[in-house]
């Protein structure tokens, strides 16, 4: 083919040319370490009321169901497939990371690729590479609107997640380099989301929306769709509408030897990445000076500066806020002495909101790791108590283990009463690229009718 | 019920609690004449390729087929109906304008409505009710995004889209003020849309969508979605994020006693808005002057920097590209002494292409009606002609009559050799309010297979 004019012709390229065996094993690890990871919070968000209030209203609007929903007897075509589990996996914003942006990767990539690949019998190994194949392009179309972008209120996760799932979608049925560009067309004038909606059903509505139209732009690109020459860095093409100053050699830079995939981290703590250093500073401060809620006077933390403007709400009264809250969250953890899902139900924020939340005040350091904090307390009795947090658990620096990420799925399968195999579902996301039809994982991470 | 606190919550309750006889008449007559003209420009854009790829890549994905296409044999379930219609009826450009803000508002409203009514079997009255209620707040959230927002790069009728067809969809199916706003937010998640795409079918996938997310937003939040508590006005709203300096107040001052709706206008020539006076001063000097292509040396053209900044692309090759070219414009109808669909094709494109488009100097003039220019055409010969249009056909102070609404709807029968009967098509329209069953209209508007 002819030397590609625009860095999204060459991103489009790599994507529809990539093949399992130019991608190193380590990032083929991390994929699946992604998957577990994924499954895990799409069980854990299966039974939400989102859910229930999308599939109540979609489900008469749906094609053949040959596609599983992840911990739900219900079936569904691939579109709403892909629309559910991209909701479920990111309902408790407790999915994947790219910490360069914020972005949670994987949801609406897993959710159109087993979608599809279910509806079609498509084999574990082409939905592994692209798996990949969509968090590569989903995280690098991220790095050229960031950091712009996620400050102004966009949800990242959805906005790139669209070209995450058209990316996957269309390595998937095999788009040629000029369809893929198409595609990414597709995904830019469908590409939405706001941070405004965290904390609400709304939020899902978005990510379930990317989900489902990525796998649409793929479909309707091997069907003819075309659209500009180029749909990200054209005059006004996505780049320059959804950021200011934004980096279009971010879109190739390293293609191929640098894995954005690789850098995905997974979260020990249902809530919002920027609140994780915050959990552990007050996990060590309790079990270290028995630090109670009643005892603090006040909090002072200097972060990121998205600490302080995603989670500085005092006064959130359902646990979904809860989960982007740091004064809700200082509190819960400090009575109960841990973090699980169970810490941000609405009972739990009703229950911060009357024991009271402790006064926080945020100090912004611009150019400090998320994943760190300095976190300060004052008593009632006149102490001041400090802890550092230089790489939270979970963080890149910090991560999850393996075994860690099979036990968050096997968390997630008992709080949600999980009737399947989980040990054999684990087991088959480990040895994903065995697996002659895709759809045997999907259905085991659903329930039976 | 207790006072909105914000403009959107007031909005909201608007647009849940109008009733038909809170509607003036003249008010209800321009919406027949916006449907009269959608139907028009739905059937001219049924047979368009985008319209061909979209229900091969999505008929798969559809429930019942209780809904009609227009122009079309295929029949589709009400977000896929949506989808197309909204499809159809802008691709060429040919919709209705709402001056203020370059909204075309029928599309997605009319689209969602007769999609879903036709299904559920509602009366003419309430889709013609709900037309208003989807037309008045996808305009007046326009109004409260403009200049700033087109002028950036959205293509407006997309991103404000969504939001006219959740509201009208919405107030057919009877939302509490409170479910409204809950529509809103679905909508405002899903707002997307590209100018970048203008030309090309990716356009018309934008606008597809803007009709089947705000349909499918209302029924969400019939059944129960819930959003933030101002997705608009919030600090990181709807409108801050996709506006620099929006006007919040734009949403309701007037609401009630001044219609959005009633200043929408109809087009005589398939073209960009701000091509509309082009056509006028190319067709009076070839009247009065007997000017052709071949005498003109230049082109001075002083007009809203809108259509410098839309139109001035000298080298396009469709006919899509043709219709948002002022060059390509005045080639062709100084050659044809016509502005029809067919000077708008492939082949027009490639004809002016060839005989040799003229040099055209823009001067921008920012307070100017986008209706008016002065136009200046040097000679080779050394004349100058002089032309000024200060309201072009089709715009608010010089609008198509009734008589031309319905030849514009019978020359678009011909054109796409309609089979159905368009004089009880028209009558249908005119009548809406008698319909017992609006699905007769969209039943006349399809071809029986």
């Amino acid at each position: 083919m002819q030397h590609p004019s625009t860095a999204e012709a060459e991103l489009a390229r790599f994507a529809a040319e990539l093949t399992g065996s130019d991608i190193p094993p380590e990032v083929l690890h991390q994929a699946k370490r992604s998957l577990v990871n994924i499954f895990a919070t799409a069980l854990a968000g299966s039974p939400e009321p989102a859910v229930d209030v999308t599939l109540r209203t979609m489900l008469p609007f749906c094609g053949q169901r040959g596609s599983s929903i992840v911990g739900r007897s219900e079936r569904a075509d691939a579109p709403l497939a892909a629309f559910v589990n991209a909701m479920s996996s990111n309902i408790h914003d407790f999915d994947d990371t790219h910490e360069a942006t914020i972005i949670h990767p994987a949801a609406t990539v897993f959710a159109s690729l087993f979608a599809y690949a279910e509806a079609a019998r498509l084999p574990g190994a082409a939905v592994l590479k692209a798996f990949v194949v969509g968090g590569e392009v989903e995280c690098r179309i991220g790095n050229a609107l960031s950091p712009y972008h996620y400050a102004r209120g966009w949800h990242i996760t959805s906005t790139c997640g669209v070209f995450g799932a058209a990316a996957a979608v269309g390595a998937l049925v095999r788009l040629s380099p000029s369809q893929m560009l198409h595609a990414f067309s597709g995904a830019a004038v469908q590409a939405s989301g706001l941070v405004e909606a965290l904390g609400t059903m709304a939020k899902s509505v978005g990510m379930g929306g990317a989900a489902r139209n990525g796998l649409l732009s793929a479909l309707l690109a091997q069907n003819g769709l075309e659209g500009p020459p180029a749909p990200l860095t054209g005059e006004r093409g996505f780049l320059r509408v959804y950021a200011d100053n934004p980096k279009p050699e971010a879109l190739i830079d390293g293609l191929g030897s640098e894995w954005e995939i690789a850098k995905n981290t997974y979260k020990p703590y249902p809530v919002g990445v920027v609140v994780n250093p915050i959990i552990d500073a007050c996990l060590r401060l309790r079990a270290r000076e028995a630090l109670t809620l009643g005892d603090v006077a006040e909090v002072e933390v200097t972060g990121h500066p998205l600490l302080r403007q995603r989670t500085d709400r005092p006064n959130v009264k359902t646990g979904r806020e809860g989960q982007v809250s740091t004064q809700h969250t200082i509190a819960i953890v400090l009575l109960r002495g841990r973090a699980t899902l169970e810490e941000f139900t609405d009972a739990a924020a009703t229950e911060t909101l009357r024991a009271g939340r402790p006064t926080v005040v945020f100090h912004d350091e611009p150019g400090r790791n998320i994943a760190s904090i300095d976190f300060l307390v004052r008593t009632r009795d006149g102490r001041e108590l400090r802890e550092t947090i230089e790489t939270s658990l979970g963080s890149r620096g910090n991560p999850l283990s393996d075994a860690q990420l099979e036990q968050k799925l096997f968390d997630a399968a008992k709080l949600v009463g999980f009737k399947g195999d989980t040990r054999r579902l684990v087991d088959a996301i480990w040895h994903i690229e065995k697996a002659e039809d895709a759809g045997e994982i999907a259905r085991l991470a659903a329930v039976v009718a």
